[in-house]
């Protein structure tokens, strides 16, 4: 009788913090995606538009790694109206040899919220100056809380400006923060002014019309932006890309298709077949990164499923260790 | 905290035998596809070609269940070697209205088999001759089996051949197949001879090379082709569909690419872009069904993410109606 181990969101709140480990797992995966023949086929997507609702269906198999992660993510747009949180989802974690069920990972979608800031922590290691200080976060949600902790963890952050449309979120936001980071976080009102000194710009919104301006921008920022996993979601103006000294896709495949990227090419900015590296080519030392501290540079993140068979397998092994979980025979 | 129910394939084995409720809820599925808004995205494929492994995943929505199912198929062909079935797998469960986890279906691939035995029924049930009572079925494993209890459910099935490669197992399965269905059943060493005065022919292998020859079948008979869910596979002689009277597919998209079709494209002998009847539209009177007595009829069935989301669907509903399975909170 197959035996496969169960963890809650709890548990695995507990056994996967976003912490340097997490980041590796996912800096790896990324550098796995240059180097080896990771199997990552186009994302499932399903609509259920007579319920605002859609689920993606992502996996990746990474050579090297014993298991991969099959993540179901729902949306569901009208749950607040029942009280429900409108992102759920789950990962199945199966064994890459015998594709048995090892584990169910029912994270509600915060294993995803680790593995989207650790691309967010991984993208600022390789693509920010060094000496990188100041955060621009734009946004209040959950991705704004974790993508400045994550930077906090390999750049030497001592001061964030928060700016998010609704004024009362970012302000509780640069609180918590101030208190979780012990670093100076600011609510700024004006987008604009958030930008203007800071050394990393991370916007986190679910935004279909640009809210980061390229004359905002100087020399040596660097800039990631994540919140646009869809066709009709876009943070940047597409102006921003053609003023960057290197832009940079988690996959071009997909930011071509979802990312700000899609916008450029749309606003006829940059050609559709247009090449760019990738960030797992930068990481391994295969495409060059920041070229030099006044570059301007740029990440664009829209999810991928090597991210996911990173984290899943990263809660595996610390749950096995751990002795944590409900074991179930099926 | 989200309540989910987790069924084993014990008791789904229990919950959903192969019957008539579960081929009525497949045909509802297929009338649906037919007739309602059923959004079902092309299948997700992650193939672990290092290990001889495959991962299909399949999903659909259909308008007006309450559920939709996302089915995770693992194939990993060493897995004999190391004394595990080389086919595994399980299906979530979701909410169509919240995206919510509802139910997880650890069947192995238990309810795959139920729901494509149930697909074979209904193909029977609308194309094959209504007095049909001399079924053929090729190959001796789980879905010859099921196949043939399938048409005795539909059609007054009095005797059968079973013919596969290898004779010993042909044996096996006529034998356990007599006592089951309390019908004659005779396993048959030359193939042409099974098919010669049989009514419906069944194809339930995973073979390679066409193995029903078109001279082997006359009018009035009906053929479901059901091995076939990937490029290479094929079980009929492409020359089959040229003689048939009416092609009907699954999901002609699919047959298109993935079914016995495919090879008779390959072959030239239909044009790729040729137009049949789905059987969903013949369930649902949109298109004609077995035109005369004396018709060849072809059905070509692949598998199709609205089959999975009815068993499912049907699984939950009689589980929770038995208050059967293992509450869980995540």
């Amino acid at each position: 009788m197959p035996e496969m181990k169960i963890l809650t969101e709890r548990e695995l709140r507990t056994l996967v913090p976003l912490d340097r480990d997490a980041i590796a797992a996912v800096e790896d995966a990324f550098a796995a995606l240059a180097t080896k023949p990771v199997a990552m086929p186009p994302i499932l997507r399903l609509d259920i538009s007579e319920h605002r609702g859609e689920v993606d269906v992502k996996t990746a198999y990474v050579p090297g790694l014993a298991n991969f992660a099959i993540k179901i993510s729902p949306g569901f747009f009208d749950n607040p109206k029942l009280g429900l949180p409108s992102v759920n989802g789950m990962m199945v974690l199966l064994s890459a040899t015998t594709g048995l069920v090892e584990a169910l990972l029912l994270d509600n979608g915060y294993l995803t919220d680790v593995r989207t800031a650790a691309a967010g922590a991984v993208a600022a290691k390789h693509l920010s100056r060094e000496d990188a200080s100041v955060a621009a976060i734009f946004g209040a949600g959950v991705q704004a809380r974790l993508q400045l902790k994550a930077l906090t963890l390999v750049r030497p952050i001592t001061e964030a400006r928060i700016w998010a449309r609704d004024a009362t979120k970012a302000s509780a936001a640069a609180a918590d923060l101030s208190a979780e980071l012990s670093i100076s976080v600011a609510a700024v009102a004006d987008p604009e002014q958030a930008v203007r000194d800071a050394d990393i710009v991370v916007t986190t919104t679910p935004s279909e019309v640009p809210i980061l301006m390229a004359d905002w921008l100087r020399p040596g920022q660097h800039v990631t932006a994540m919140g646009s996993d869809a066709e009709h979601k876009n943070e940047l103006d597409p102006a921003v890309l053609g003023r960057a000294t290197l832009y940079v896709a988690d996959r071009l495949a997909q930011t071509r298709l979802l990312g700000e990227l899609h916008h450029a090419i749309a606003a006829g900015l940059v050609a559709a077949d247009a090449d760019f590296p990738e960030l797992g080519a930068i990481i391994a030392g295969r495409a060059p990164g920041r070229p030099s501290p006044e570059a301007l540079t740029i990440a664009d993140l829209t999810g991928t499923g090597v991210q996911d068979t990173a984290i899943a397998t990263l809660a595996f092994a610390r749950a096995v260790a751990a002795g944590a979980g409900t074991v179930f025979h099926s």
